[in-house]
């Protein structure tokens, strides 16, 4: 494939994908002077003096760390963290590209969740933020919960809410053009790892109540004998109380909504012509989705969305995380709180004008320069208003900042 | 002081020093496509299958950690992590305008020295270096020799050896000057600290027999009574056999070489007109000298050097830890050893030439733009020579490189 030898090709040329640039010129003694010694001592002794002025002198304030142990990277599994640095520059590029975030890989020699957790938490004060990536579950949620109440800065899994997010976002303009409501959906989630695990938390919130998630053993319900984990208890036990079983094929009756975060062509036409009318497909398998555009198209899906960029509808967390993070670090946010994530939700949604909205249009653009403006803003204002802002402790404009 | 109040403007101006930025571009879906997804699956396959290709494809190669617990920063002691960060982002710019060297901070909210280390080794396999800084001694010494045992990449304690490193070149030229031989020396060194350790550390491989080394309770000699520590145990093994006792005065009389590494304003007359004829004094504390440059011009000292940048022949390890990472980076060192640490000396020392050579004129400016790469080859020489180059394992002209 020619974009695999080409892609070689360019991270050989520049010899990875960041670096690590000045912002102050050196151009004589004096420039030594005020950047390092004897003038870098005023900045050290001021912060030690107030510690939260380290936000103001340093690269602190808009530094976030991609945190990986390389297990769960792309759809290639456990590669390992010298592997995973491709990614994790890859994130960096997007985060600052499209949110003007200055990120660095920091890719663990450990899978041991204390260990990832501590090495986390001593690293912190040089950071804004971190964001976690491609850690496999259900290693990630206990990672993410201990980091998030340990660390003092917010702290992110992209895996699980980057694609919550953008699905949810996709969603609420999916479901305004085939002219259903929230209420009445019956979602089937296939694929309990991070992200199903994310959407399915989020679309709760979001006020769905008929969501069914399926993982190999089929459908996930409270005591089921085989496959379970505490997670999946818990999920099962937040939206399947009537302790509903079978197949994914025995979900999939007359539902509305399929998500797909699992594995390549595994729907078929019957499970299309099982779900109710105007069906809902969200394919995001990679590269290959679970059912091909082609075949969605054919067998009387009405909307599909795939996570790839060379079909309409592409469900990508890029949409999200820039602006999450830019929004994040913009009010000195100390945690990345639900109502941020929703605020992300409907302001990525409301990219999508009444006008464009369509069958084939239901989420911006993976390039649209608007969307993570748009999400920052959104998303300091809600941590604003959550009180988890250190610099706004009173609502504020967010657009004059 | 106008250098401060200005410094504290332009940290606060530009919002610290340093930041993340693109080598690649992303202009449209398919730069993505080759530095996200799916071109990125490219690199992360093939280094999966030989994991030294993270050196051809990331930035690893090019990107160093600088490491602090922040308990010796500057003079100003144990300020803590977050108010340690002006001063490493410094060091990172100091690494990048003369090396080339992409660094990143990181400060550690901890000062134990397993989880140092255990940190560290965690986050390694981002890393093609560690350069560790203002770590307090005798901490630091095992910290460093943990880490380059157990890293797999070069690890260098800046205040150690970078500091060593300048003196050992400056020493090869002030004797050159006065015209004494390295094996009639009687060198006095004051002060116990990470440079003065390594300082007499590096002076006994470069020959140097007679080295006393002072602290505050005097000299310090096996089996002192007290305020002795392993570290200083060996020291007083390695260059004081003969357990010669005292105080600072007494190891001053006859002395041909001082080298304070301590506190401000602690030589006297009298201590000078004890040393031998054409007294050498390297007078490093911060910012204020053992001895001020007025008076050691007027008590008859011979070659004077400082720390500081307003006076002649500063003894600045800017000379040497940005060649000495580039040496070390570009033939893929696995560890920067002895022999490339005296290398980096004789490469600092030869640019200063017969001609240029004097009393004022020791060491070759700290904005010298020459010096990186010329102790970069000599390093890399080194590394080659000693087989600690992953790259190189033949000698070459590192010339061609």
């Amino acid at each position: 494939m020619d974009i695999m030898k080409k892609s070689l090709e360019m991270h050989e040329m520049y010899g990875g994908k960041m670096e690590i640039k000045a912002k102050v010129p050196v151009e004589d003694t004096y420039d030594l002077s005020l950047a390092y010694s004897p003038g870098v001592a005023a900045p050290c002794l001021e912060i030690e003096k107030n510690p939260s002025l380290v936000y103001d002198y340093t690269m602190k304030g808009n530094l976030v760390a991609i945190v990986t142990d390389g297990t769960a990277v792309l759809g290639l599994g456990d590669i390992g963290p010298e592997a995973a640095l491709p990614v994790m520059e890859g994130k960096a590029l997007l985060l600052k590209r499209f949110g003007n975030v200055d990120a660095v890989p920091i890719c663990l020699n450990t899978k041991n969740v204390d260990e990832i957790v501590q090495t986390v938490k001593m690293i912190a004060p040089t950071f804004g933020g971190i964001n976690l990536e491609d850690i496999s579950a259900p290693r990630c949620f206990e990672i993410e919960d201990r980091l998030r109440a340990e660390c003092g800065i917010p702290v992110f899994h992209d895996d699980q809410h980057g694609t919550a997010i953008v699905v949810g976002a996709a969603l609420i303009n999916a479901i305004k053009v085939v002219g259903k409501q929230v209420k009445d959906m019956k979602v089937v989630i296939n694929g309990a790892g991070a992200a199903g695990i994310a959407i399915l938390r989020l679309l709760v919130q979001m006020g769905y109540t008929n969501v069914l998630m399926c993982d190999t053993k089929g459908i996930i319900y409270k005591g089921r004998p085989d496959g379970m984990n505490p997670i999946k208890e818990g999920v099962a036990q937040l939206t399947n109380p009537e302790k509903v079983s079978g197949s994914l094929s025995d979900a999939l009756k007359g539902a509305d909504v399929f998500i797909g975060v699992s594995v390549a062509n595994l729907l078929t036409e019957e499970h299309i012509k099982s779900m109710n009318a105007d069906p809902i497909v969200f394919a995001m398998a990679n590269p290959n989705p679970e059912i091909t555009y082609e075949n969605a198209q054919a067998w009387g899906v009405r909307i599909i969305g795939t996570g790839r960029s060379d079909y309409p509808n592409q469900i990508n967390n890029m949409l999200a995380f820039p602006g999450i993070f830019r929004g994040a670090l913009d009010v000195r946010a100390t945690d990345i709180n639900e109502d941020m994530k929703i605020a992300a939700v409907y302001a990525i949604a409301s990219l999508v004008s009444d006008e464009e909205l369509a069958e084939d249009f239901i989420v911006p653009k993976s390039m649209d320069e608007r969307v993570a403006g748009v999400v920052a803003k959104a998303v300091g204002s809600a941590a604003i208003d959550t009180g988890v802002s250190a610099l706004f402790q009173q609502p504020v404009n967010v657009n004059t900042i």
